[in-house]
């Protein structure tokens, strides 16, 4: 919405934006794995930087704070995890699939899972600098889901009256709980059979998307 | 575990007893009340001993860091939540009905949920202070939760044949999601609201203990 006063618009040729873009995403895998691995409190602007091998003020050019670089790094997350959950498929068992496959993939990066449950945490204080961002993410994946359960009672497969921005909720409250649960004790918490479990619990017919192989070859 | 080695046990009279025992009440209910209208990190230990009316120094002769006097809030705040929830009940519903009533407490206490979603997140990296007081915890709290639902299954009161251990992890995990939901949307969650239709759908004629009242007065 804002425009920079300091420095005049400047046509760059087609190359220059692609290597910005392509530096960007450097860091910002650098920096998904700095935080994940050293925490995000401890894990330093520094430390990213590097990682990627460019100077700090390098990669400031590109993320001015700690914040917006943090900030970032979840819309990246965000969208990796778009490429696994097909969010509008007209199938909306498709989409639950998915979450039940992401809750599966979150369990190889604990790292990931830690930043993202500290930081949602934090971010619920009304003057954390992550919080409009936070709002703004539930709001879409509230809104992306109840679509998904409206989609599911319209083909007539729910066995529940429960409302679908209501499941929505719960869905994603119940993936926000198990990741703590999860992180303190992995032991005891499978986050991906507790989820596909739930989906099982209203949703007719519900297949796990891990199981689908296993069950063929199940002796009968 | 450990004896202090820099002053000798001393027998104290039964009434200085009974004052330190009050004094620490004080401080705890003074640093919920702290922590939970400036958050953890911004509430000092200077605020707490403050409202106390004691001196700093007063106050980590009780509590020697600010990490124990969480720790101790914490535990504090679970004795609180045992009054309202009935874990041993005999009867399994009674201790359900009971975390549907903390989660509509919990709600007229937003800045001592905030504080407890923090720290819970934070508590999983395992060279945090409160790592195993989080660990004991949710270890604790889904045994007895499991002991409820399995005293519900031996009464056949479950339309699911999910193992209690899985339904109390749900439980949890759905609990702690919609605090960190709620602190962000307090017009779209509804807590207690939600963990009741939860328990509603697998647990035989369940009923809101908020809604006692107003199903009786409803219309036929």
């Amino acid at each position: 919405m804002t425009s920079s006063t300091d420095a005049p618009p400047v046509r760059r040729p087609r190359g220059e934006y692609a290597k910005t873009r392509a530096r960007k995403v450097a860091i910002l895998d650098a920096a998904l794995e700095v935080f994940a691995q050293s925490g995000y409190r401890s894990g330093s602007i520094r430390d990213v930087a590097n990682l990627v091998g460019i100077s700090e003020a390098g990669l400031l050019h590109h993320f001015p704070n700690k914040v917006k670089l943090l900030e970032a790094v979840l819309e990246h997350r965000d969208e990796q995890s778009r490429s696994i959950v097909p969010m509008g498929s007209p199938d909306g068992a498709e989409t639950l699939r998915g979450l039940v496959e992401l809750a599966a993939y979150n369990a190889s990066v604990p790292g990931v899972v830690e930043l993202y449950c500290a930081l949602s945490a934090e971010a619920t204080s009304p003057d954390h600098p992550a919080h409009d961002y936070f709002i703004r993410r539930y709001d879409e994946t509230r809104a992306s889901l109840s679509a998904a359960f409206g989609r599911l009672r319209d083909d007539g497969r729910l066995s529940t009256d429960v409302e679908p921005v209501r499941a929505a909720i719960a869905t994603i409250a119940l993936m926000d709980g198990l990741q703590v649960q999860w992180l303190l004790d992995r032991e005891v918490v499978d986050m991906a059979q507790e989820l596909s479990d739930f989906f099982a619990s209203f949703v007719d017919a519900f297949d796990d998307p891990r199981l689908a192989g296993a069950r063929r070859s199940e002796p009968s």
